[in-house]
């Protein structure tokens, strides 16, 4: 039984250490390929992708899954050993449950999709994105089908990015933070008096603002012996490897508050990478356990840290050192510009903390919807606008503005969003003495304590749930968030 | 028969697709990973060689290249198809007749081998590398019996590197060089009027060594949508493809000449895998056709086009223009100092034009002794003073300056060593017009006759010489390159 557990350790070492080749394919076409090369790195990425599916399709590994029958919950094994057997099996399931066709075709329509929806969003022609959403949803639900008829296809697809979500749990969550983010927005903009944004108006040298950022990234814990800070068009954080994780940034000379909070975010995400506990290298209990948890880390340093009044005091010295335009900028002025709320929250991706979790929200309705068949694709150009005006107060003038904004539906991402804001409510919890070592710099108590209790556990809980109450003793409570943002909004904006 | 063919070329595609992928590990290892991830890359180099090695043996493979046997001489084909069956043969039985044990431990002696020559090497110790030089003549001995037990073992090891070559044309051409340059040196040292080196004596900012260098390279014609330039410490071109090919550089600040010659030496590399033909991409006609025609090109843009006087009139004003403490540098001036002949020439790296080819040509007669038998492993170091004193007049104080200064045999390498100098004949062709053109900075004429004679014909030619009376009408000539050197020195020197 232990030679069957190690035959599954060898075959999964080696999916891992192929996927992290996968990893540098992908980061280096980002930040390092000539421009040329795009065709022949399609074809390197397909190989691999091939030779990929085909060790995690091979029929090896599904014989010694079959002996290892049960042994996620038999007691000669212990927790991580189950959890490796555990993921290893629902990686197996959702692999071979799904024919090469669809999987074929699923690769084809991501191109096609992307390449519609660049086309749509420009046109501002949502006519010409529907037919491949269309695609996507029954795809969606066919897949879902094949992987498990017995649950809500919806929850299935969900599952590929929230391990132990499901629908039902996210409707309980989400409706209360909806219900609860709705009248404290209506109060910001109604009654609010707005903090002075203008102290971080002006030019700001890209070069300084990336040498601030790196020296930030590294304060922060980021280790450059295990890892790279470059730049890219879409800031990402990739690599092969916990010992070769490489993030990027982006600078613009005019914007001064997005690389920051850029380069913070992808620092949290980094520092997971680092911190997947190199004892079961390259088996799946030290990945990360799921995106809302990857999520969650990015979230905790950009917002919980970097966003709190504490942080500001550390880095206002720091700006003003960076940039002579800044004398008079103390850390009061630099919270308060920091956290303004605008006036209208169109975009996602420029939205402020108040904001956000309501554009994830319509996306997590809409997707569910469309998968569980009570709205068709047609329906939800309307929708958006009708959504957008009721849960956030401004209404789309067009579909680029509105449902054609984001791109993960042009690749099939159905399950995805919710995600991004189950991370944030995962962020909201409190480390004694936190706001004085963080103001002073000192972020390696913080760093150490989500190495510990995150990072180091990877998949061994079976849901972001689990290992909330293993790492704070209760699970994911929305009431929790919904506090941390009225009680700093409302003295933001004196309510 | 075509389909036979067609499978032929669908499945040394896809091998071509995966070598490119550990073409990028290998670059990346060198020039962006960081240095924790050492053990993660090795496990990843080791998995893709695991992966190659099973596609380049798969039995499919095998049989195709059975039905197509006699192919490779059949009309129905066209050359370039003929070479294509013809090389995926050559590279089949290379591979099939070599037993897994040997593989692995030719893999595992390069490590082992690597550690002990530099132990051995700064202990000035060659007892310590000894045992592993005995098992690599032993391993190179038992491979060539395997591959082709009818040849000489020296002449199959040779034609890993230098397809089409023999230890006896090799024995003819070296010869011939050897007893030419003995005069010449002679006479130089004795004679010959040296030239004012002290002219780029000095400092020089690396990262304007570096701007300069970049500019040159892309006025040869490296073509930046292809390739990437970047800085490693040990200067080469590696890269995925012909679309990706990616060269780096390295400068000293108390030495100009090196970063400039190494700069101009890759940009040679770099555009013969530029000019590589993507009619037949993938496919391994489409390969270099050896490491001496490699080797011929990275030299020819490095000795026949910049130490030539044209280029160096070129050159001057942008030297000057670039540093400023070079005020009264003319043509003739930097000619001679970029041209002279060291006193001593003990190390190969650091050897010039003149001296270059003595030293392969006693590299190349003592491994090709050791791999016959006619030599021992511990006769090396006495005969290496014996002959550097012979050839080169001049005698190694240890063996860390003699034996032990290069890392090849370390690797198993023995028959690479001819490449270099064979490399160095094949560059001395003369093309009308062409000093004009060098000195006004127009190369592109060069470049395109060496895109259509030497590039683009890649494998297509069974050996080197074929590749040189396809391209210039005549085979290989040593008494042109003594001609050269026996000329440009005489008249440097003023013999």
């Amino acid at each position: 039984m232990y030679q069957d557990y190690d035959k599954l350790c060898e075959r999964l070492k080696e999916i891992s250490t192929l996927s992290g080749i996968s990893g540098l394919l992908g980061w280096d076409e980002m930040v390092m390929m000539p421009n040329g090369a795009a065709a022949c790195r399609a074809a390197q990425k397909a190989a691999m992708a091939g030779i990929l599916y085909d060790k995690q399709t091979n029929p090896e590994l599904g014989e010694v899954l079959q002996k290892l029958q049960g042994a996620e919950s038999s007691s000669d094994f212990d927790p991580f050993q189950r959890a490796v057997i555990r993921e290893a099996r629902r990686d197996w399931v959702r692999t071979v449950k799904i024919p090469k066709r669809i999987a074929k075709r699923r690769a084809e329509l991501e191109s096609e999709g992307y390449q519609a929806w660049v086309t749509a969003r420009a046109e501002k022609d949502f006519s010409k994105f529907a037919p491949i959403l269309e695609e996507w949803v029954a795809l969606v639900r066919e897949s879902s089908q094949l992987v498990d008829p017995s649950r809500p296809a919806y929850d299935v697809a969900l599952e590929e990015f929230e391990k132990g979500m499901t629908s039902a749990r996210l409707d309980e969550v989400f409706t209360q933070v909806r219900d609860g983010l709705r009248p404290l927005l209506a109060a910001i903009r109604e009654k609010g008096t707005p903090p002075d944004t203008s102290v971080l108006e002006g030019t700001f040298d890209t070069d300084a603002q990336a040498s601030l950022c790196n020296s930030i990234a590294k304060e922060l814990g980021f280790n450059l012996d295990c890892g790279r800070l470059d730049v890219s068009v879409h800031p990402f954080t990739g690599g092969s490897h916990p010992t070769d994780v490489r993030m990027t940034t982006r600078f613009k000379e005019g914007d001064l508050t997005e690389g920051l909070t850029g380069a913070i975010h992808e620092t949290g995400h980094a520092l997971y990478e680092q911190g997947r506990n190199l004892a079961y290298d390259g088996l799946p209990v030290n990945q990360a356990l799921s995106m809302g948890v990857h999520e969650s880390q990015s979230l905790l340093w950009e917002r919980m840290v970097a966003l709190s009044l504490p942080f500001s005091r550390y880095l206002a010295p720091k700006l003003t050192a960076a940039f002579p335009q800044l004398p008079g900028l103390t850390a009061e002025l630099l919270y308060g510009a920091l956290n303004a709320v605008k006036k209208e929250s169109m975009i996602r991706v420029e939205a402020d903390e108040v904001t956000y979790p309501l554009h994830i929200i319509l996306r997590y309705e809409l997707e569910k919807e469309l998968v569980e068949g009570t709205v068709a694709v047609e329906q939800l150009p309307a929708l958006w606008k009708e959504r957008m005006t009721a849960y956030l107060g401004c209404t789309p003038a067009d579909d680029a503005q509105g449902v054609l904004q984001d791109v993960h539906w042009s690749a099939g991402l159905f399950g995805y969003f919710p995600t991004y804001t189950l991370g944030a409510m995962a962020a909201q919890k409190d480390l004694p003495g936190l706001p004085k070592d963080i103001a002073a710099g000192r972020f390696g108590g913080l760093k150490t304590w989500l190495n510990e209790k995150i990072h180091a556990s990877g998949s061994l809980h079976r849901s972001g749930d689990e290992l909330m109450v293993a790492a704070t003793g209760a699970p994911l409570d929305p009431s929790i968030f919904l506090s941390y943002l009225t009680d700093k909004y409302s003295a933001l904006y004196k309510l």
